[in-house]
């Protein structure tokens, strides 16, 4: 019988029962992608609730497993389901009020999951490294692959239809989010939308894409140029600076140093060379079942970074109304070195 | 100066002030897509908080706005935005307990705004409507183009790749949700997630599949025959009355029923030919910024529909291990009537 990560949780928060019915911590429980569910765990074991839509495929995916599958009664609740525990772990800061205070009101002492989940999702296991790495080399292959692809007059939406689908038809389930492609001036907005830009030569181009497999996310960003105006001697010279702090920050980071500090090495850098003003976002944050996740690399974070643990490495700078550029790998942190598991260029590429 | 929803919602709430912080009200109000903001109306405006991050984006589609941007200063939280109002109206059951609890303790009146929210977000204006349309032509492009290029042996994972490319490539800017394409015995489980199940000659294939443009979703399912392999008779009579469910249901909905009432339309229709059954989820849902919100259309829905509202029409029957049909358009009530905006052929296909 195959132990799944709701065992895990259990034995981590040491609660009578463990009840999720959140989409993301759901998935992490079971491994199975469903809109609506609960899962609760208890010292008899952990069972599924979920309906009708979601029945054979959960009862396929689960059947060799720890978890058992049930379909919610009509007219029952979640309530129903709690209300003979004395005392039920929920991840509280990602409940809703209501729900919470009707818990409370069924006199159910509430204990917070919500920590062990952080702590358990932040360090991959095997399987979930396996599934990252896929993501990511689908995401270096569809890049590669898009570059011959660029096209004079093609739309920003054009080219994100085109990388996107090179990563579906790769193997990918979705996107990690909106892709963002962004041409010239566009890059200096940091989460630009992707529309009708047209792109020309001479043009600065970034891209900030990423893939699902098998529900687990990869996040990968590029600047590139196509073609060379000999009008952007500024843009090559940060370019080289971004990459550096980028690389840097690679070659520093370490377990148990702080988010903090991860984030400096790439500041200090850029600041040698006054680019830190224009840094005006954080070094990264953690990927896995959700694009953004525990550890946060930020100038603030007290995170602890560990082996095992998946996240960002993304500096950028912005100048508006001219260009932007980010550099970004999903990375994973593996025996105190940082590793990464997206591998394509990062040498200045102009097409 | 164009006004904005906010200044809807806060009349409509009558609150001293108006909090908002979650993503998919943030961009009802705000009309612009980000992963982090807070939206503030009371009586002198309404201010839109983001970070350096969305900064210039925000300012650039809000420029003629009744909506000011801010970037909220370092170490600031809502709490310090929040604490000079005596009466603040949250959407509280898309409030998590700790935020809640922590805005009580800080001696706030808390309002409920979300019945405000689905209120007016229900109803959708021109523009709303628009978006919406402009979705579902492209579901509709796309639908038609990729009838030629299915082929024996491709996956389910490369034809989704192929319809979500051409969604985007007709100006797209996503999907609304992951493409389910089942092929086959894949068609049965309602939710079926895309795979590698090769197309061979003489399966069915259902289709359910959306995009969003403007932050606004599309949602159409469409189930027709990979070829005609004579032992699909069961299927063919089974399409035809789920057509005929489908179509009863978008002939009698009107203005001023209920959910329960839409969704007895076509249940009723399909008893008739013993299908009820097997038509195991409801008839609808309501469609906009998210791909499911109010209205719903269920056996149990009280929700009234009115003019201005789009929703789903999706009856399906699903035979566990043979196959699955359903036929879903994306409506909108108009005069009292239905009009639909997917609007591809539903006739039985046999490509």
């Amino acid at each position: 019988m195959i132990e799944t990560n709701a065992k895990k949780i259990y034995d981590l928060v040491g609660a009578e029962a463990v009840f999720t019915a959140k989409l993301d911590l759901r998935q992490y429980l079971t491994g199975f992608q469903s809109s609506f569910g609960y899962v609760i765990s208890d010292k008899e074991g952990t069972t599924f609730y979920t309906d009708t839509r979601y029945l054979e495929g959960a009862q396929k995916l689960l059947q060799n497993t720890d978890i058992s599958v049930k379909v919610l009664e009509r007219g029952k609740t979640a309530y129903d389901l709690l209300k003979k525990y004395k005392e039920v772990a929920i991840p509280i800061s990602k409940t809703y009020a209501p729900e919470y205070e009707e818990l409370k009101s069924m006199g159910i002492k509430l204990v917070d999951s919500l920590p062990a989940f952080t702590k358990a999702m932040a360090i991959k296991s095997q399987s979930e490294i396996t599934k990252i790495t896929k993501a990511c080399e689908i995401t270096d292959k569809a890049y590669v692959e898009m570059l011959s692809r660029f096209k004079e007059g093609m739309t920003e939406n054009e080219a994100a239809a085109e990388l996107e689908y090179l990563m579906r038809k790769f193997g990918a389930s979705g996107t990690s989010f909106e892709t963002i492609m962004a041409f010239g001036e566009n890059g200096s907005v940091p989460h630009h939308e992707t529309g009708m830009r047209k792109l020309k030569f001479g043009d600065s181009i970034l891209i900030d894409f990423g893939c699902k497999v098998g529900g687990y996310c990869s996040d990968c960003t590029r600047t590139l140029m196509f073609g060379d105006d000999n009008n952007h001697e500024d843009f090559k010279t940060a370019y080289n600076q971004v990459l550096n702090a980028h690389n840097i920050a690679k070659e520093k980071i370490t377990e148990n140093i702080t988010g903090h500090q991860a984030d400096a090495f790439a500041r200090e850098e850029l600041k040698k060379h006054g680019l830190d003003k224009y840094f005006t976002h954080s070094l990264g944050h953690g990927i896995g079942i959700n694009v953004h996740e525990f550890p946060r690399l930020t100038p603030n974070s007290q995170d602890v970074l560990q082996n095992g643990m998946v996240f960002s490495d993304e500096p950028g700078v912005y100048f508006a109304g001219e260009f932007g550029i980010r550099i970004e790998d999903t990375v994973t942190l593996k025996d105190g070195a940082v590793k990464s598991l997206t591998t394509s260029d990062k040498k200045l590429l102009i097409l």
